[in-house]
């Protein structure tokens, strides 16, 4: 099965950009997900000539290529789940362009998020998708996710900052995708197609992608509600009310406590807290922003109301719910914190039930789930907390992702808002999207004939993929 | 070649929906544009069922359908230019749900751009993507065509207000693309690439679209120019700020002379003026946006510097551009206005350039040509005036057209800003996208094999389609 010919990989990428040591690819099996499966052999390459050749060499063997950025994905999208090459992006790092004029930058994929802003900042301007891996997480994984973050409900997702993009094909043929304008309506817009396509139309070699001001003010506010359903009611009621916070954040009870141990930052452990933020150019309408949404929580019985523009004070208050992920990590050594059914969309008027499912379906199947998210934008997060060596406790989430993806679907809600589909929403994706797994089929086989790019991912993902030996934890029988 | 099956099509949508007469079929030939080709038979679908089978129908038997919305296309989108079946929709106009607490409605493509807004106005929020023409164009037509406006610089296109959407798809199947939540990553978003296809992948039957508020502050101000370059500095300038007008419109002379003779409105006739917006909930922000557009035209050397936030006063000063299309075209009895090259977009920094080249290729093909646009998305518009009984001018005319796509494609701007592409822009397009248009030309084949679905449009149109016979006007030799 493993008919990689090396030398001829070695030939276009140069040694040192060829990893075939049995450690490093055990691991780059795994990346932020709960699986594993190893690649036949690690390719970094160093520019666009490269991947092509590599791509049509992939494409006239017939071998699978797994395009990689940070590895922060939660859903096993660059997992080897058919071998292959893993084509590690991380070498096509550079920034090619910051256009202030015209308001856009060009990228390679491997750029870091964090880098990205950094450089970025100069200029009074930030790149804001972002999501919470922003540390790791590249744009060109961000990309394949279409991902967002905490100020996506107001700044939007990966796709709507993406102008265009230089794409090589899976016969190694490079495509110019967009443009450098802002509006287009030139045909088939394929570069917003690539935006969530999860490495399996293409690898981005380069995108173009807008910014925004960094505003001049950030006010910061908080609401802590003694029932989930209240903050659930309050986050429905401000985006009804035709508030565009820059922020709006839930955060549970189990985060919460989970937070509090393992940084000890002495937070109300209430059922639930709100977190929501304005931000702009007018102090005025900042603090009026904030006001309204204060108002808000108060009519859906939120107390201990407090609100800050000052940036440590923000800070200080946001730390929580920036480390909440490794909080959850480390909150228990008995249990890992699984992505598994970790960032459903619902329409807001459905918020208050969709986190009453998440604690109503794991109290039922004996494992610990918290209903956090990007409430803004309609994303609630849920990480399930679990000893995954006792299979009991495996097969209770199995049962309770499976009644909350119900839920989801019951309300035109859908599978993943930001992290992508990957290998452990295949299942529930495929559900949701049941007629129209057929159209994106053949869309797949049109671009990838031999269907080499990222097989096996979101609708070719098996639905029960995950067996002993490709799953990271063990699971006892 | 006239093959279609009219009897078994009045047994599916019943004979009052069927037109064959050759006088509609002769109507139904024209949309906005300039061209003219005749379809075999109008056929109105009631609803869903009737769509699916009309097309399940046309597919078995290889017969060209072309949807159509309002007929307000200016490319050439809805004309049969192969014959078949004249897919129109303005019988499924029906509102289906304004849902305010989760911010969206549901629409049947029929329903008019204007009609949808009223609906909504009472409700205090309104549909933005909106163009000029608004009155007759429909939300199908405007999801075919990625639609924009005026607005669409702070606001977005139509896809961007795309949530979710049912199709038909060519064989009659029918697929629910998207769901009802703001922000999703779950695989390939076809109902984004459904947006701007131009009816060529699927027949929209329902869109799910996501509306705003209607803001309590709107501000306009204006700027007179003596240069056209100046106020295309201006408009880089207040782009590059990081404001972020509701709408920033360019007027030139040519387009200020037209409106004053047509309707008497006793505008200054400078080189170019500027129409900038802002609107919010707060007036202090408002007022701060419009007063650094201002400062920001000062600097630039605009004059009789100007702003209102009375409504009335507002809507004096917008007719002018609201009117300029028809103003266009009774500005000489003798001259046409054509829409052939009309809604490029370059980046930011380029509109000056723009602007002047499109002056300058006028001028030297002896033809009248306008700039004017919604700039703050990048777009420039241009209206053709001349005498298109005179084979010079016509001759002249695509010389000036060449010369403009050159321009734009030297600059990463694109084809079409929000217009589309059809059968007018096919050569700017193909310039443009060539090393994508095999992509485009897969995916296409992928979705409608029997190539039934608006074909010769887009990718396929050929360059060189207008003959004496498919013009609306005679060209002379």
């Amino acid at each position: 099965m493993n008919t990689v010919d090396i030398p001829r990989l070695r030939e276009i990428v140069g040694g040192k950009n060829i990893k075939t040591d049995p450690l490093d690819l055990y691991v780059y099996g795994s990346d932020a997900s709960v699986y594993h499966a190893a690649p036949w052999v690690i390719v970094r390459p160093d520019n666009t000539g490269q991947v092509q050749k590599v791509l049509a060499y992939a494409n006239d063997a017939k071998i699978p290529v797994v395009p990689r950025g940070g590895g922060s994905g939660m859903c096993g999208q660059t997992v080897s789940s058919k071998g292959g090459i893993l084509l590690d992006m991380k070498n096509m790092n550079r920034i090619l362009e910051i256009n202030l004029p015209d308001v856009y930058c060009r990228v390679e994929p491997g750029v870091v998020d964090d880098d990205l802003n950094a450089a970025l900042k100069p200029y009074g301007v930030f790149y804001p998708p972002t999501p919470a891996s922003s540390r790791i997480a590249t744009i060109g994984g961000e990309i394949g996710n279409n991902a967002s973050g905490v100020r996506s409900v107001k700044y939007g997702a990966t796709r709507d900052a993406v102008l265009g993009m230089k794409v090589v094909l899976a016969n190694g043929d490079l495509v110019t995708l967009g443009s450098h304008t802002r509006v287009e309506a030139s045909g088939y817009q394929l570069e917003k197609l690539i935006v969530g396509s999860e490495g399996t139309l293409g690898v981005v070699v380069e995108a173009t992608m807008s910014f925004v001001p960094i505003p001049e003010f950030r006010c910061l506010g908080v609401a802590n509600f003694d029932s989930l359903r209240d903050a659930g009611n309050a986050i429905a009621d401000i985006m009804a009310s035709g508030t565009i916070p820059s922020m709006l954040e839930l955060v549970d009870d189990v985060a919460i406590k989970a937070v509090n141990k393992t940084m000890n930052l002495g937070l109300k452990e209430v059922a639930a807290s709100l977190l929501f933020e304005s931000d702009g150019k007018v102090k005025e309408a900042v603090d009026y922003e904030v006001k309204k949404m204060e108002e808000i929580c108060k009519k859906n019985n939120g107390a201990d109301l407090w609100y800050s523009f000052d940036a440590k004070e923000r800070e200080q208050i946001f730390m929580g719910r920036k480390k909440l992920f490794p909080a959850l990590s480390q909150f228990d050594a008995s249990m890992a914190s699984t992505s598994l059914a970790d960032d459903m969309a619902v329409p807001y008027s459905k918020m208050a039930d969709m986190a009453a499912k998440i604690h109503e379906a794991a109290e039922k199947n004996g494992i610990i789930m918290t209903a956090y998210g990007h409430c803004g934008s309609g994303c609630m997060h849920t990480k399930i907390m679990m000893d995954t060596s006792k299979k009991e406790q495996w097969e209770g989430a199995q049962r309770a992702i499976a009644e909350i993806y119900e839920y989801v679907n019951s309300v035109q809600g859908t599978t993943s808002a930001e992290h992508g589909i990957g290998i452990s929403k295949a299942k529930a994706f495929k559900t949701e999207k049941h007629d129209s797994l057929k159209m994106m089929a053949a869309i797949k086989a049109a671009l990838d004939p031999n269907n080499i790019l990222n097989p096996g991912k979101l609708q070719q993902a098996p639905d029960n993929w995950v067996t002993a030996t490709n799953l990271r934890y063990a699971v006892n029988s």
